[in-house]
């Protein structure tokens, strides 16, 4: 490991949208009648928002948000996190704050006073238990480079940061300003594609990103093919070689595929008995991964990559994207 | 079935707190450090509530009201049901008016536009999965006689009233309202003792309703030993035989024992692999048991045992008080 590690206060600092996700089990119909495509996640208006709310079955509340659920695994681990992103201070606001500081996140963007709510994300789980959201960005929108404290981002051993923040300009900028910081303190950068329609709407941006700037990449299969728009996962891989640090692939029960230069592992994946809700799952591997790449096993990605793989699992068994079991007992259990 | 069950356009009416459950995980430690008594429900005000949940742990919210759940267990099974309760005009109220709506509940209360939030109880879910609760019963103090609207209590076949009403005295009025406007529509009431420390605040008031006013009677064991003040479930069970039309007495993991005048009827507890939380089961026990009370089986009180137990095991299987998988399935998977 490179001197990324050294005098660090966060193993990993998280930059995303900072969002309350409103579950509901829902039928395959009803993403049909409304248009959506399964799996993916779909940006919409206050409007739409309030449209499809009314529309949907009852629901449940929890914090949410990719990178932040990414810190809440990693603290849920052991580690420590420290996280950016922007909600409102209103009553969903405080919720999202409460559970990312309850479990020990350093959480201290300013909540915005005035604007849009606080973001939320409807999330429809099909009994395939596979997860589709539409998400209403909210006060997400303010989030700009001031947000960004410089001291917490060069005190962090990897800034970590999701694809949706290029959704936004302000966001973007964000992002920008956080790498550059990182890379200038000898930190790690690590990005997330998040989805592949967000692949879809940004392919230049993140291939000059991968390319030049991100050190370690998370991706799903859908996520890597969309971004070399090639048909199979192979082939992904074979473009992604040497492109950046490491790659780390996903690829639901297969398990995950990691490249490092010359390096390649492939970790399979856990075995799950009942897969309530895959929402999350790829936000946990990443935690694991992580974890393990921050405290001491950087030199093993296949281990990093069966922490991922462990904290997944955890995940996809119940309703929700953040950990119900501490995600330190699961894994002592699973590698005593 | 006596004429109850006539002409009727809702099952079950239930009246009760309007509230949004916050759940989080906790040790031993964190109730004994809080003064608070396991498996209880204590009332906490505006203060408290924001120093308890500045120090709780990451939750999930969602909808809950011990009567609310059993109005949402009651549709959940295909029953057709009605809810009173106040929440205020804001976010929180919108969240538990969309989740009993969603379900096809017909809760027609007026919110209210001032005054305090919508209620909300913090629920502490310990390893051994028992819940130990404290309600911050906001806008819920503002519901009163003028609330209860006589076509809907006419119209339902029962009327389902929650003990913890009887802590206000607005609240108190509209239950004995609602009481008196069934009783003269030729239905049915009923009532569920709710929690001991509710039973020891009222236990006079309790026991002059369950004499002179109750047909359905609802308490899980700790609740009818506080009832006649007597420490076995056996002297309870003596006690409470001929002083209402119907007793049902829940005792956990042993099942439930159902009194009819002479006719007694004990059924065991169904089989739960892992129990998660027990938030809920004594609300969704009721769901069950006045499901097939008025959907034809008010003359085999074993059977609406039975469908209570059942609903009851889904509910505890999982983290929340409402039902998780559509409970009509659950019983069709179960009775076939």
């Amino acid at each position: 490991m490179s001197g990324a590690g050294e005098n660090a206060r966060f193993d990993v600092v998280g930059i995303g949208n900072a969002i309350v996700d409103v579950l509901s089990h829902e039928t395959e119909d009803f993403l049909t009648r409304h248009g959506m495509t399964k799996g993916t996640m779909a940006l919409i208006d206050t409007a739409a928002a309030d449209k499809l709310y009314a529309d949907m079955g009852a629901g449940i509340e929890c914090s949410g948000g990719s990178a932040a659920n990414t810190i809440a695994g990693l603290a849920s681990l052991g580690g420590k996190g420290a996280f950016i992103g922007k909600v409102k201070d209103d009553t969903l606001g405080k919720v999202f704050r409460h559970d990312i500081s309850a479990i020990g996140v350093h959480f201290a963007t300013d909540a915005a006073t005035d604007g849009a709510p606080t973001a939320r994300c409807l999330i429809h789980v099909t009994p395939d238990a596979e997860r589709t959201m539409n998400t209403y960005l909210g006060a997400c929108v303010e989030l700009g480079p001031h947000d960004v404290d410089p001291s917490v981002i060069r005190t962090s051993k990897v800034t970590y940061l999701e694809g949706y923040l290029w959704d936004k300009e302000d966001a973007k900028a964000a992002f920008v300003k956080a790498a550059v910081l990182a890379h200038e303190a000898n930190r790690e950068v690590s990005l997330s594609l998040s989805d592949p329609f967000c692949v879809d709407r940004h392919r230049d941006s993140f291939l000059d990103l991968v390319e030049n700037h991100v050190d370690i990449l998370f991706a799903n299969e859908d996520e890597i093919k969309a971004l070399y728009q090639v048909d199979s996962f192979d082939d992904a891989l074979q473009h992604v070689r040497g492109h950046c640090k490491i790659a780390a692939l996903t690829r639901s029960a297969k398990g995950s595929v990691v490249i490092n230069g010359d390096e390649v592992h492939i970790v399979d994946g856990e075995l799950v008995k009942h897969v309530v809700d895959t929402t999350g799952a790829g936000d946990a591997y990443a935690a694991g991964f992580l974890f393990g790449y921050t405290n001491g096993h950087a030199d093993d990605l296949a281990h990093c990559a069966r922490l991922g793989g462990i904290a997944a699992a955890e995940i996809i068994s119940h309703f929700g994207a953040r950990p119900e079991t501490p995600l330190n007992e699961v894994v002592a259990a699973k590698l005593g």
